[in-house]
Order: C-alpha cells, then structure tokens, then sequence
C-alpha cells in the first residue's frame, strides 16, 4: 500500500529491522512515497506506468476541488473518472507484483515467518495466501466493513455508524434507518469494491477463493483506531487498536525553519492536505493566501504547485514539510488538515486544535468526530471563502475551549500502558513466533447466516411453541364440546 | 466476595497500596479467608453469625458430595438446600454492611477515587452508586451473563457457549438449539439471582434502580478469561483480560516440605479442591488414599478433616497448602483439582498436567475446556473409584502427550506483553485518574431491545419494499386489464 498507507507499515517495517528481524519490503519501481529505509531490504518489481502517470492520477483530486466542475453531472462525472483512475492505478500495480513470476518464486524462497500488509489493497493478502504465511494486517478500515464481517466482529448498525453516514454512535430514527440500509448495502459495495481482486485471485492462486475467505484467515487485525476519537464498538480477540503508531517517530526541526518560525511572538499554523493533495486549483489558493495575510501567526505550508506571485511574508510554502516534528513544537498554535486518519492522530497527539477540511474517503467522517469533541472545527473546501477561513482559524486559536478539548482527548489518547508500535510489533513477532494466532480466531466462520443468527433454531422454537398452543387449544375445544354435549343430553 | 473471589481482589490491593495508593478494604468480622494485608488498611463490619456458621454453611459441599444422597429427589433437595445456604449467607452478609449506618458514612467521608469490587455478589456496586464512584470490577463472570448483557457485549449463541451447557464454540444443531435456549432463558435466571439484590437496591439507596442498571454504569470490567481457555467471542472496549492474575506471586516452599517432596525421585502430585472444600466424604476419601498408595510420587494433600488411620507414606495432608508456590516447583508431575478459576490458571501458568474433579459451579465447563485441549482429564468425583483415579494419574504423569499439550498452553499463556496484574493496576489507575473510562462505553445503553436489533428499521424496510410490491403488481394488473379490453374491443 502506498500514500499515506505506507506511514505505518514503514514504523513497523523499520522497527522490526532495528529489533534484528529481517524485513523486505516490496515496492514498485516508480511509487508514491514509498522508498528504502535504514533498517529494511526493499526488492523492487517493474510496473508499466512512469511517474507522469502517478501525477495525472494524483491531479484527479485537483479535478474534483475545481469550482468550475460546479453542475452535479460534472461533478459526478469528475469524482467516477477519479475513482477509475486510482482503481485502474491500483490493479496494474497488483497485477504487475502477482504476475512476476520471477519475484513472486523469489519471495516464495525466503522461508518468511509472516505477511504485514494493509488489506484495503489485497495484493499481500494474496500472495500470503500463494506462500502459506499467517498475515498481520494494518489499517484503519475498509469502508465496505469487509475488515469486521470477516473477523467475524459483530457492528449493530443500532450504535456503530457506518462510512459515509457521518452519524455518531447515537442516532435518531431516521440516523439508524439510513445507517440500516447502508449496513444492508455494504456486501454490495464489498463485491464492487473488490470483484477485481476476486478475479485476480483466481487466476493468481487457481484455487476458487474470494479476498473475503482470505481475509478471515488473516491472523492479527492491527486496527489504526483509539476510542479518543472512534466511538466504542465491539472487538474481536484478534484486533488491536494501534491508533497514534505514526505520532511518536520524532526528530528536532531544521534549525533554519524553527528560527524562522520563532521570529515573531504568536506561534505558527501547520496546513497540508496529505499524500494526495499536494497543490490546489489557483482560486483555493488565494483564498487561503488571502486569510493567511492578516493572521499573525506564520504559516508552513505543504505545497508543490507552482509558487504564486503576491504570497505574504508569514507564508513559507514546502516541497514537503515533516509534519509530526512541526505538530509537536511546541509553537504550533493551530492544524489546518484535510482529516486524514495520519495528520489526525499527530494533531490529537500533539494536542493541536485543528481547522479541517475533509476532501473525501474517510475524512469527513474523521472530521466529524473530531469536531464532535469539540477539538477542531470543520470548513467545507468547497465553499471556502477567507471570511469562513479567517474567523475559523481565529476561534480555534484565539478560543480556548479547542485547546482545552483536544488537550484533555491528547491526554486520554497517550494514557495507555504500550506504545501503539511497540504493540504492533509485539503482536507481529507474536504471530511470527507462534505461526499465527489460531486460539484468537471466533469460530464464525464454519456458520452460515442462518446458524450464526440461530434462525433454524428460532424456526424450530417457534414451531414446537405453536404446536403446543394449538394442542392446547384443540384440548380445550374438545373439553368444552364434551361438557356442551353431556350439558345438551342432560 | 469471599473466597476464593478475593484472591484476585487481594492480589489489586496489595499491588495498589505497594504503588503508594491509600487502599481500604472492607471486610466482614468474621469472613472464610479475607483479612489484612500489608499494604492495605482493613475495616471490618460486624455480622450476625460466627465462624460456626460458616463451617456449616461450608459443609454443604460435603452434603452434595455424599454417595448416600444418590436417589433424584435427594440430589435436588441437597442441592437446593446448599444453595440455600449460600445465599442466605451472601444476603445476611450484604445487609449487614449496607444497613450499617456508621460505616457507610465513615466510607463516604473517605473521598475515594474508585470502588473495586467482584460483581457476582453486587454490595461493592450498590456501594459505588451510594458513594457517586466509578467501578472496576474484577470478576471470572455472572453465570446468567449478566455481565455481558450490562456490558453491552454482543454473545452469539451460535458460538459462545453458554454457562452450564459443557458447550464449545464448535456446536451441532441439538447442542446451538440448547445453547440457544438457555440464552433465552438467561434474564429469567438473572432475575433469580438478583432478585434480593434489587430490593436491597432499593432499600438501600431509595432510588428504582435495579442491579443491572448499576452494572451497566461500570467504568472497566477486568475479566479473569484467557483465550488459551476461553472460546474466543467479542469483547467490548471498557474490557480488559487479566486471567492468570494470581500465578506470578510466588514464595519458595518451606525447606522441610521441599526436602520431603523431594525424597523420592518420582516427584509430587498436588491435590486440592478449593477453599470451599476442605475434607471429604470418608468413603471419598479412602478411594483416594488408595489409589495414591499405588503410585511412586508423593502427594500434598489441602485437607483439613479428621486423618484417617491408614495414610500411605507418600501422602502428606495439610491443613493449608501454598498451591501456587507448590505448582511452581519443578518436581510437581500433576495438579488434582476440582476445576475452579484460580486453580486452572495456577496450573496453566506452571504448565502442570491435570486430573480435574469438578464439583460445581462453573467448574465443570472449566475442566471441559482444558480437556478438550489435551491438558488434563476430567473424572466424576461422584462415580471415582480407585481404579478410574489410578488410570488417570497414571495417564496424565506418564503420557508425554498431557505435559506437551499444558506446556503448549502454558507458553502461549504467557506469551503477552503484560502481566495481568499490571495491566489490572494499571486500568485502576486509569479509573481513579480519568474518574471513569466513559469514552470505552458503548452507546448501547440508551436503546431498547426493538432499536438494538433495528427491528423498527426493518419493519419500515419491509413495509416500503411491501407497498412496491403490491403497487407494482396493481400497475401491471391494470396495464393488463386495459390491454385485454382494448383487445376484445377490437
């Protein structure tokens, strides 16, 4: 998995390496973020794309933020011709890793203990499956809920929201009736979301198993999740929440940027858009410039687009800014984010109020809940002005209520007795060492949905209950024929 | 709680008030085995029965065990009447603290933090309410699973065996269907146990709340499971597993009992039934002596009744044993056992191969789930004779296959990142910091079984999808109508 997904499986991956493990990490040839690390091998597979295409898929987002795209057939149109690119992206890299054959008997020879992957993208999946390892997963979640459904977790839709709902975990009628239906939808998606992978794994393993069956195999869920932030839910034996793995990799600032930083009194904003996001449609721009000039706070600002002319001096744009080391200055004064769950838990960890701007996926349901805590305020980046910007960024630094909110969440967050990575690599060198978790998994997994709900036994509960009220019945009416009959002859 | 609920309870305290804390525990006057510790301050309360009472009360596991009561109508009477007894003893107990005005207003002045307390018997919980406190509670379980229900945990019939019903998560239709049952009748037992407990509720703090109200309000639920012996099944956020709690505090034997175990080179075998029952039946008893005089181990028995003439000279009674310091020796070849809790865990952890002897409680399910992993035997103490014991000693001691199994186990028991002792410390903490754990708490409290299950939702589901139907079938009806009009006027 690359963007933003790599974050945690590279701390892991590193982590390992530093422990004396011998980690290799697979990577395509040309990729977003991910690269070699201090403590990792990496073993390299050729894909039919070049970074030009890894732009023109990226700038999809910039398509989608366009004002212009403004009529609903343009903008659905925008977000499908998204969607089909980053599939399309998804499914020549995994096709090009699974059908290498060279790579693939090379791994197949390295004798590994175990796969860690992240299953929203189930190409480890497949290959653990190929190579007979048990598979730790990492990740915050797949939207069609196939992580819980195949750890056999149970999710009443009554109190545990579903994706894309933005409900909470207490709902009015209408909240659950929408949050019923989606729940209801959910293996539909799963099977829209994944039918390709379902092909791929017939002609990759010749055998007839579907990602889902693969999936419930998996050994550990390492779920990117803290119930600072999430509402609480069921778990199973097998999940581990490792919420904030990203937060605690820290190195001081660039002595330069800290002192530039620090010239004036009243602290500095930090805004990135993540990964994906890395410049926005020229309009976006000044509305934020506009804003950021009569703020005095400086501002680090993660951009890659071409600088514009009229940018005042509390602006400093970067190519890319180290995001956790700006969050945890203690100068920070304020986040402005897209919400993704990485740029989250380094603002909640380093208890920066924030300032959200969700573009998609997962991020305005992480939005909300933030929000909801009363640590952030949420700005929708499509009807931004720099009035809305400006009084947004003022609360959230001048009012001290988002400080005091995400100070008290930060604290909840960080009273834990293990470190969110030394968790995942704990439950990692478990599974290595007792070659998966077999004694965690629910036995879910043999039933169908009429035995897991005991809907045959209900059936039969049900008959014999009737059977005995209508023997019950019967009785009495012959009883009372009898005695009306004896009455009549009397 | 009393018994042997308090060793895990004990084991907290003590570890609380070594880390500084001010911990107070109450206790009753005269009480079968709690009493002060080093580290905790003790306040008693008078009762209205003295220690005679509490040998008689004790004595009715004796009653049960008896080979004369074999007809049915005596096994129910002598059943009934040991419960009976029991909870006559838990009521007179609870009334005699709740109702004891001085001190409960000395508690209250106290300003404590929290209330650590063993559910099973609720006067630590109505106490919490009284006092405004947050609860941790340290519990094995309720048998009506009251404390899932409150907990809000999601208990699948299909696969989590239910109390009593010697089911594993492995069930055919007739053993779902009894499981099934039993959960249906699971609130009706509850209302049994408790039923005492919710007027005493009432009595007590003037307020209509029952027992399950009150538990529902519990910040952290410190259950005594493993899945090395539980079936794995969901859990929810406020619970954490602290099985084993009580096998790491060790002391060395005293030097005379080690040297007379290790006279011999065969070994020892460890015998004990609990604190509950401390002698049995003298026919009981002379089948045991006798098989113990065919095997080359010696053997400690925990016996406190009268000797008997003829003891072999490789069996040692005692009036106390320290079983864990015992099953920690290196020379123990196996652990006889009735099955409870503490004694499995103990006999877990030291990896020592068991012949278990349960006599109640959930004390037959727990001897099921170590046999059905190959650790131990089970045998009925109601049907044992000398030959059945011999062949059972004889096949856990010298069949490899007994030993490898409970050392399997017992590794992977161990195998975690921290004690469970910490980790209840820990959690107390956590309580007394944070005045409670409210964010791991659910959201299923404020619904009704209908809006659990969203049976409303699916109710206005079906009705839509209904109306569709039957409107759709009206279209065509009519469509049809005037085509074959058209037709016939033509």
């Amino acid at each position: 998995m690359d963007g933003s997904h790599w974050v945690g499986i590279k701390a892991i991956a590193q982590e390992m390496g530093r422990r004396g493990h011998r980690v290799t990490v697979v990577i395509p040839e040309v990729s977003i973020r991910m690269g070699p690390g201090k403590h990792y091998d990496t073993l390299t597979f050729p894909v039919p794309y070049d970074r030009a295409h890894i732009d023109y898929v990226m700038s999809s987002h910039m398509d989608v933020m366009k004002k212009s795209a403004q009529s609903f057939t343009e903008k659905v149109t925008t977000r499908f011709s998204q969607i089909k690119r980053i599939t399309g992206f998804i499914h020549i890299t995994a096709e090009s890793l699974l059908f290498n054959d060279s790579v693939i008997s090379h791994l197949a020879q390295q004798n590994f203990d175990a796969v860690l992957t992240d299953p929203m993208v189930p190409t480890g999946t497949l290959i653990a499956r190929k190579l007979g390892l048990p598979t730790i997963n990492l990740l915050r979640g797949i939207p069609c809920s196939m992580d819980m459904k195949t750890a056999g977790c149970p999710s009443p839709p009554s109190y545990v929201p579903r994706f894309l709902t933005k409900n909470t975990d207490k709902m009015n009628f209408k909240e659950r009736a929408i949050n019923t239906l989606v729940a209801l939808l959910e293996p539909l998606l799963c099977r829209l979301m994944y039918w390709h992978f379902d092909n791929l794994a017939y002609q990759f393993l010749r055998e007839e198993v579907g990602v889902a069956e693969m999936l419930s195999d998996s050994a550990i869920w390492l779920l990117r999740l803290d119930f600072t932030l999430e509402f609480p839910r069921p778990l199973m034996p097998n999940m581990v929440l490792v919420g904030g793995i990203n937060c605690h990799v820290r190195n001081p600032l660039p002595g330069d940027l800290e002192s530039w930083l620090l010239e004036g009194e009243h602290g500095f904003v930090v805004f990135t858009l993540g990964t994906m996001v890395s410049d926005l449609p020229e309009e976006t721009t000044s509305i934020f410039l506009e804003a950021f000039r009569q703020i005095p706070q400086k501002v680090v600002w993660r951009y890659t687009g071409p600088v514009p002319d009229n940018v005042p001096e509390n602006v400093k744009f970067m190519k890319w800014a180290p995001q956790n080391d700006l969050l945890a200055h203690s100068g920070v004064r304020a986040f402005i984010t897209h919400a993704g769950s990485h740029g989250l838990f380094e603002g909640l960890c380093h208890a920066v109020p924030m300032v959200m701007v969700p573009l998609g996926g997962d991020q305005p349901d992480n939005a909300q809940r933030l929000a909801s805590r009363g640590a952030g305020l949420v700005l929708d980046i499509f009807d931004i002005t720099t009035e809305s910007l400006l009084e947004g960024l003022n609360e959230v630094i001048n009012n001290t209520r988002y400080k005091d909110n995400v100070q008290r969440l930060s604290d909840l967050h960080k009273d834990r007795l293990v470190d969110p990575l030394e968790l995942s690599v704990y439950w990692t060198e478990y599974v290595m060492r007792n070659k998966g978790a077999k004694h965690l998994k629910a036995a879910v997994h043999d039933l169908n949905w009429i035995q897991y709900y005991c809907l045959d036994v209900i059936a039969l509960l049900a008959t014999v209950v009737l059977i005995f009220v209508i023997l019950t019945v019967k009785c009495f009416r012959l009883i009372f024929w009898k005695l009306t009959r004896k009455r009549k002859q009397e």
